[in-house]
């Protein structure tokens, strides 16, 4: 894209919004991210206060805000009174969005690794495969798709405009690549897997939930290896990305924008929220599950069934819901067990001092006597 | 169906049962549902005895059950020794259940946006399809289906017989859709979710579990949005349901016969079992997961791996496991980190109380002297 | 195979390792096992100490172990610095692995229930089909696969190499079957589920995960019943394997080398770790999980949510995380919930406390005076 914030006005004015810009109308805008993610000549938005802070360190060079906000002088503002609104016009017009319709000219083959006489792979023409490719019947490869060399892609796969393989790629049956995911070489995705699904983003609109287009893409670096029926979101702008040789087992969820390092071993039924940032080397138990924004240390070990709430500091074991370090919550499973006797500790000296005041009782008798003494 | 009582006997005495009717033998029977669901001139059954509360309510003209069954004198009782192997015998002999067949007829689309040259869609020849599809190769529709203008399927759906879809609807990869759902307008399914398979509905019978006919159905309002890999299983009778504007992430399980309100926002990995009843705009996070049988009131939150065991009045927050209101559980979460503090405090006490005892004795002492002082 | 534990030295030293042999390097090798389900004239490794007193019982011939093991003079020992990396390459190159090809000589059916006129399944010529079939287009049956009479095997179904289906299996769409998988007569097996994928089996090497081959298998009895999504690991060596009768509901995930009893219900997203014996007639309700390695008892339930972390004797149940006796958690609940309670009591505790030092204090002065007046 390539479109001046005064452009960007008249977009937003044709769906009857009311902008003000703050700042140059002349800004030259060259893509949509996130705070964290955009570049100079980029445009970005800030809808949920809790993110202000990162205008301090964007370097975006226009955002999208209310109209009350305060940014440093050197951001271009583009006040709305929604933003998300407006960002989600803005995305739509500006950087377009998934268009459905079938390839224009798609191949049918049946020859050179590809399909099997009488029951095809269906191959766009703009599409370009490597060499020595295992293609099965029933497999569509869309348009714009770029393939490497050695790949292996089973019945009933599904790779979506503009994606691009590696070399020595896996897809075992009935997988599907969303459009423009990269995926590096010898990645291994087992069935049913599902790579680049449109992530939970919506805005709360006139009491329904408006959708929020998801144009960010997913990459897989290489060497990683995805079980079977998985699901890793796209992201909103930007991108979802699994770091070199991670490995995943089953049913594992992955939600938009959320970032995963290298080397990680993740097992069944793991689900990570939005913009996690997870470390290289890091252990998911079975069943953990994590919130977004928080970060996961480089080395850190979350128990199965952990639920994480807050940041994992490098190389440490996170235990528990909410989840905490193995030390403390393993004295606090102690103490939960201890806790019949503790009640039962708590008990006794209750009827010890009930003692306490037959011996106040005594002591005030014993005192009188004596002061009746002093005074006798 | 239309059948009399002493029709359904005849049908249950071929299978060597000896049914016993208390009632009208001649009251015509024209649809099987459950105790809440039944209209007049239905038949319903009770197996649970937890349920026998809903003989009172229930609109069922007749109800199949034991042969010692309190009921009010209005229902027409069909007894036997095993309601449930009666009802399921019932249920397939009298609305038949999944017959397992290739469309007779299926044409072989590769036209008019169905299907490509030589990568054909499947569509039987009874299904009818609006103006404008975009139906992918591999795509197979089978008979009776009715889809509306606008549909987007991709490579690898299969759409059960009588299924009807609205307008606008967009399928992505590997989508399954079995027999008879209905999906309303505007509504997404992502790749690989699965919408009618069976509920888990086994009758213990003789040591083993005999499978109960699942012949109800599953309907998604309009402007629903389901992720990937999602399975909602179709109702035991009647059907399972989602409100209009309702939206879920990945990998949700939603049991047999429940029931979703509507802009409801389900976060990744949740799991409600059976005969839930949701509310509208519920947001329930991300592993979440509710048992059977029990209401989450319009507008309740319940929090991440929460575990809902008992109802949830409207607008609160319920959060852990068992999940209780979030203020109670902040409470309690505080209760259990303080525990260390608590058991030093006891353990404290207890050294304090040690010294009561040695007051005791120097009292005893003081009064014996006292007591001495006066003898003397 | 057969091979002489010279002969597999001799491949570990093409690979550069320096294997030595405590015991007979003549000894013939049949096949590969894990320590508990090795034969006489089979190969098995010990990598985790935590193993080694199975090296006491299991019937494995000869086993490959670091130098330094300790071991009954029974057993051979092909001794490596590195035993997992060496029986990753014993198991590749002995044993075999994946070979992704297409089907030299598939045939493109379209009669006798097997595909639709222009829309084929796909079937290799080895395959062998039984009597009545139903087997939808868009199937792909793949080389020497067995399937028995009265299949139905809807859309987009993958059959693998060498699988072997009983009689009346039905396959929902979209449902894949990996190699060599054994499934019994009248399974039905729900959409979208995979059938032995690879296990999360890697070793660490280098600071990356290297991949254990997983040449194992699953094995599925007779009337066993498998929900939609869910995932069921081929075992590493040997087999998975779940019992006649039992019952899945959906997203469910079981770990390689699980064993799974008769007639046992699982309700949906459970997840098993690998190398778990569960008995006949379990129970385990939605979202539980259970570590790997250890047992659950015939008839034991195991309620929702619950982390199973030890073995669970027979008819049991076990609740919570981590999952003890149900009265025992019930208990612990109680005591949670009542934590304010005895909070207020020990603050109470504390005040009345405190007037213990003011008693001492009175009653050192009345001894003071005592002494005084003993003394005067």
């Amino acid at each position: 894209m390539q479109k001046s914030l005064a452009e960007l006005c008249d977009i937003l004015r044709r769906f009857g919004m009311k902008p003000v810009i703050r700042g140059d109308e002349r800004c030259e805008i060259r893509g949509i991210a996130t705070l964290e993610e955009a570049q100079p000549q980029e445009l970005s938005f800030l809808s949920n206060p809790r993110y202000e802070k990162l205008l301090g360190t964007t370097q975006a060079s226009a955002v999208v805000c209310k109209p009350d906000l305060t940014a440093p002088a050197s951001l271009h503002l583009l006040c709305v009174d929604d933003p998300y609104a407006a960002i989600t016009i803005l995305i739509v017009e500006c950087l377009g969005y998934r268009k459905h319709r079938l390839p224009a000219d798609a191949r049918v083959c049946t020859q050179d690794g590809i399909g099997l006489p009488g029951a095809p792979a269906v191959v766009a023409a703009s599409a370009r495969i490597g060499r020595n490719p295992t293609i099965y019947p029933n497999v569509v490869i869309d348009e714009g798709v770029e393939i490497g060399d050695d790949v292996v892609i089973y019945p009933g796969v599904y790779v979506g405009p503009r994606c691009r393989l590696g070399n020595g790629v896996i897809l075992f049956p009935n997988v599907t690549i969303y459009d423009d995911t990269k995926i590096g070489n010898r990645v291994t995705i087992h069935a049913g897997s599902v790579i680049g699904e449109d992530g939970l983003g919506y805005a709360p609109f006139q009491g329904r939930w408006a959708k929020i287009p998801q144009v960010g893409s997913v990459e897989l670096a290489d060497d990683v290896e995805i079980g079977a029926n998985c699901t890793i979101d796209r992201a909103t702008l930007g991108s979802t990305r699994i770091g070199a040789g991670t490995k995943f087992s089953n049913l594992i969820a992955i939600g938009h924008g959320t970032h995963i390092g290298e080397h990680c071993m993740f097992v069944a039924q793991v689900g990570l929220a939005g913009s996690v940032e997870v470390g290289n080397r890091v252990t998911m138990a079975g069943q953990a599950g994590v919130v977004g924004h928080i970060r996961i240390g480089d080395g850190a070990t979350i128990g199965a069934k952990a639920g994480v709430t807050n940041s994992v500091p490098d190389g440490e074991t996170y235990l528990g819901q909410p989840a905490i370090p193995v030390r403390d919550m393993k004295r606090q499973v102690a103490h939960v067990m201890r806790l019949p006797a503790l009640n039962e500790a708590v008990r006794t000296m209750e009827k010890k001092l009930a003692r306490l005041e037959e011996l106040e009782r005594r002591l005030a008798e014993l005192e009188a006597r004596a002061a009746q003494a002093d005074g006798g």
